[in-house]
């Protein structure tokens, strides 16, 4: 079973003061670069895996889906999607992304936004979601970066020149993490970027798009403190084909 | 053009002393994970980029190659891969991967180790290998990390507990980077994980398999110096399909 810090009182009230989470899509900035990657939506049935507060369900099915499966380990995140809708198209249950079974080609498109770092076993998701997907079927995601996850210390350094650097060590040395982040010791899974790439193409998927989020010139111009995005990426974002 | 560092006397003796160079492959820790990447080279027709002093070349040969082209900007190298073979199915030529035009669907086999972080335009070099492969045609190379070659400061730091960590700056910012290695100021670019395979999948490839070396444990059993490519990936290894 996945850790669920989300349903720890203390973290989840820091985490719903995020901008992403008061604005929604808007207040995240590698909304637009994941926009740029989802498939067309018309008549879609979608998962929408670790769906939290439920943005992304609403918004998928606001831009054509037939019907949206919203699925997270936090009761705490479900309680609050199910009350932000009243669309009998979008669904929300409780799930462990660990143990998850779906039916067989039973969505055309899934869909999961910073979760699958959470995730212990990675391959076996992966294979169960590309049999839960109808041929023709996308996945797109994003999770952490490796490079961001990697470090024991995952702190900025500065440079002999006074620059701030991101240190990178353990790289090869996958696994669990802990870190504290509006909480004490959560924990998450570094994977390689080349574990996570050929875990899709074991699974069966197509690599289509592999993108490291990086604020644009102009999102640095309205929102300054988003320049160290620059240094090293945060966030890795993927589109596969079934 | 490239710059063509291995012309340059001082850089050349320096680098003619690697252990991959008097060794050859054996003298590469990561040509284990090469070689298990491999395609089947029974009668196949391959094109070496960047091809040295030819040891990879004569290899794939003596593997079942029908014939091998070795490719290199450099006089020197080119000059004595000519020397090492009397095999007239291995022809060497002096070429600038920058410029370089193949006939098309005239090779089945597109190989290249440590070359391309050399190139100005990986594009454009990307899509002249697709079509100068045959269809169902075979492309693996290796090439330095995106997290090795970010940071403009590219050495080991230590962190607060005192271990060695690996500085990652300037990931986005792609371009030009300046190293002393062998010589002052060798020139190579940077391009992301993501760029370098969206051009992949932009020329038409299908990305096979991702590898980003790290030495075995028994490999750090006889080499323990090599255990600190476990903190951060130096190469990147790719396999990919036409």
């Amino acid at each position: 079973m996945a850790q669920n810090i989300y349903d720890n009182d203390e973290f989840f009230s820091g985490y719903s003061q995020l901008p992403r989470q008061v604005h929604g899509l808007d207040g995240a900035p590698e909304w637009p670069a994941i926009r740029a990657m989802l498939p067309k939506l018309t008549e879609k049935r979608v998962v929408d895996l670790g769906c939290g507060f439920g943005w992304a369900s609403r918004w998928m099915r606001e831009h054509g889906a037939s019907s949206v499966l919203g699925l997270d380990v936090s009761k705490n995140m479900i309680q609050r999607a199910k009350k932000d809708t009243t669309d009998s198209a979008i669904q929300y249950r409780i799930a462990d992304l660990d143990t998850l079974e779906l039916p067989a080609a039973s969505f055309d498109f899934a869909y999961s936004a910073l979760t699958f770092h959470y995730i212990r076993d990675f391959e076996r998701l992966v294979r169960m979601i590309h049999q839960a997907l109808a041929p023709c079927g996308n996945f797109v995601f994003t999770i952490e970066h490796p490079i961001f996850m990697a470090t024991s210390h995952p702190n900025w350094m500065t440079d002999e020149n006074g620059n701030k650097t991101w240190p990178v060590d353990g790289y090869a040395i996958e696994g669990e993490r802990r870190t504290d982040w509006f909480a004490k010791g959560v924990l998450k899974f570094h994977r390689t970027m080349g574990t996570t790439l050929n875990a899709l193409i074991g699974a069966g998927f197509e690599i289509k798009r592999v993108d490291e989020f990086a604020p644009t010139a102009k999102q640095i111009e309205e929102t300054p403190s988003l320049a160290v995005e620059l240094e090293r990426p945060m966030m890795l974002l993927l589109s596969a084909g079934r």
